[in-house]
């Protein structure tokens, strides 16, 4: 009974080693925030393509003025959109707009606040002003081909602003994951229905569906499938379209456990079944086959226990949809806090525990530690809710005290 | 001129007077994610709602063991969502798995790795097994009437999924702020087409729409509304249906800039127009009237230079979001670090200016400092795209050495 029963840092290696970059699509720019650009993308011509005026004022000739003042003609407005029509001859001023193209002759934007108008003359008086000013010259921001965003750059709001003024409204990008999920099992019913005796409601879906979106991929959420042959494999075949499926429940070593068996029998390859840790060791991790141009979709079975969902979740699940987004994975270690209260840890599995982040005092103020929660087990979502992640206990029996430093898998 | 120059505090102070949370309507659990609760759920039953099975293995009763040894007759075999129809006698076991009800007479569940089978017999061998091992007793999560969720709470995975337990598909949330974004300019093209002589393409929206959902609420996207009287008219009127309207382009002094005056007619309470800061002075901001039971539309009108509209959405629109969404506002202060370069800033505005955090050993290693980016100004939003947010220098004219210290906007 003691097949495959990995450490997780051994089962976390098997499953980032088949975990990568999925092929790059085009997507609208609306669909692409936060994802990998999977291509240069240059200018396509000068920004800005004209010189501009920044401010609203009058465009004129430096020389015109004398320590900043003079009274010019004004020939024509010009409105960001219009283009000039007539060059500025010594004397003349334009009214200029924000945005609008500086016309031929000028050589200096006065801001309008400097100004008086006059009917058809202005009186300009800006002791400031200096030869160039308020105009941003043709190309300065950036030149026809210079690649203005790169391959391998997260598309954060202000380079999307960049492939939008560039003129690529569909850049090649790494997309967001999709992640069908499954839930599975006759005892379950949806969170709108009255469990009958035996019953219990569907949470898992709902948990991984919000675990599955605040790490950035799109969940696909199917409705609860019985422990059926028949209904498994069609609703872990249609899964198998997805870039990840997560089944909860029938992974444990029952009988009526169906999903490793139905799986095998879509093609997917098993790479392990158990992991050694407490909560979640029954936990299936396979390869589905090759989709077209795509990878195998890459398969977890999380037990049906809520707790244990999470934690699979948590330390196999999330890492592996950061590869198929082209990020680079979190740091594999957890960072170390105190903690905050006496804990006795007793067996033989490393245990993530439900604690929550609090202040503690213990060493000086200001620093955080670990207070774990009372729990019910891995049953017990309730505490798990009330708790900002999992401190980790290494395997063996020991009386840890406050101050002792364990691990933190965070649930943010 | 100098008509409602606020600076950048009291603008805040008047955006975040008007900002207060959205009223709370229902929705379905898969739209509640990260919302805030507004009324405390309890539990509709117990959890779990029978004595139930942590492991696969078998029921039995703890005295027909002598150290956790003994030969015992096996009546039933129960599974998760099956119901036990036999009592326990004395010998008896039911083989059980994981989320099965323990049959009456059964005190203990041995887990199947420490079983071996034999026909309708099986052979217990587990000195480690205590009474009331491996059973969940009923109601031992919570129990009927308990409050599991309370007002106020932030909606995670984990407690969505408590909600689904508890038979709550549609609970009464704060729902994520609607906001309307109306770009603006005859000067703008879509980011699909090819601009003429003094057109640009609209990036602006893009970078908006980006921002808006990075902050979680749910962009709006209009066409790009020309600056005529009438299509301004109709897009910001439709825009005043959502609880926030961002506007870029057309707040300038400039005379073709309607927009401030078309909000007039539309029936916007004007707070203020302008706020001491560089980029970005040119700011609109109203609100509409009131909505039947909503709140007016908090109404801003960005200038359209790219670099401005981003500062100023960090600055005013990003708080007014938190507080929409029920969420408590951000520290309003800046958090400061040092520059790794010189700078001189020059001006009678405080300047937010685009910087790259970077590793700093000016005060030895592993300190975070800022590198300002050599940037065009307000239409530069290629360096701004380079930034990690922007360096604050306050108003007058001051040489900055490596090591000063000030305060960065974050654009994440």
């Amino acid at each position: 009974m003691k097949v495959d029963l990995l450490t997780v840092e051994e089962a976390t290696q098997a499953v980032l080693e088949r975990a990568c970059a999925l092929p790059p699509i085009r997507l609208p720019l609306s669909m692409a925030r936060e994802c990998l650009l999977a291509e240069d993308v240059s200018a396509d011509g000068d920004s800005p393509p004209f010189d501009k005026a920044l401010m609203d004022g009058f465009a004129l000739r430096f020389a015109d003025l004398r320590n900043g003042v003079g009274t010019l003609r004004i020939v024509e407005e010009l409105y960001a959109g219009s283009l000039p029509s007539r060059s500025l001859m010594g004397g003349d001023a334009s009214l200029i707009m924000t945005g609008a193209p500086i016309p031929e002759g000028a050589d200096t934007v006065v801001m309008i606040e400097r100004t008086r108008r006059d009917g058809d003359r202005v009186l300009v008086e800006d002791p400031s002003v200096r030869p160039g000013g308020n105009i941003l010259r043709r190309g300065r921001e950036m030149r026809a081909g210079d690649v203005i965003v790169r391959r391998g750059e997260t598309l954060t709001p202000t380079r999307l602003g960049m492939l939008a003024s560039a003129g690529r409204p569909s850049p090649l990008v790494v997309p967001a994951p999709r992640v069908a999920i499954v839930p599975t099992g006759d005892e379950l019913v949806e969170s709108n229905q009255v469990p009958g005796p035996g019953q219990i409601r569907n949470s898992n879906a709902v948990v991984l569906e919000a675990l599955v979106a605040g790490a950035g991929a799109i969940p696909l959420l199917s409705p609860i499938a019985r422990d059926d042959p028949e209904i498994l494999r069609e609703a872990l075949g249609e899964g198998l379209a997805s870039d990840v499926l997560l089944i909860t429940g029938g992974v444990s070593a029952g009988q009526r456990d169906l999903v490793p068996a139905t799986l095998m029998g879509l093609g997917v390859e098993r790479v392990f079944h158990k992991v050694r840790l407490k909560p979640g060791k029954p936990l299936f991790f396979g390869v589905g086959p090759r989709r077209g141009e795509k990878p195998g979709t890459l398969v977890f079975g999380l037990p049906g226990n809520p707790v244990s969902g999470v934690v699979g979740f948590l330390l196999f699940v999330r890492p592996a949809l950061d590869l198929l987004a082209g990020r680079a994975g979190r740091p594999l270690g957890l960072p170390l806090y105190p903690l905050t209260r006496a804990f006795v840890h007793a067996g033989e599995k490393p245990t993530y525990h439900p604690a929550r982040r609090v202040e503690w005092t213990g060493r000086g103020p200001g620093t955080v530690g670990l207070e774990p929660l009372a729990s019910a087990g891995s049953a017990d979502l309730l505490t798990a809710s009330r708790a900002d992640g999992f401190a980790l206990f290494p395997a063996g029996d020991r009386a840890y005290a406050p101050g002792d430093v364990v691990g933190f898998l965070d649930l943010g």
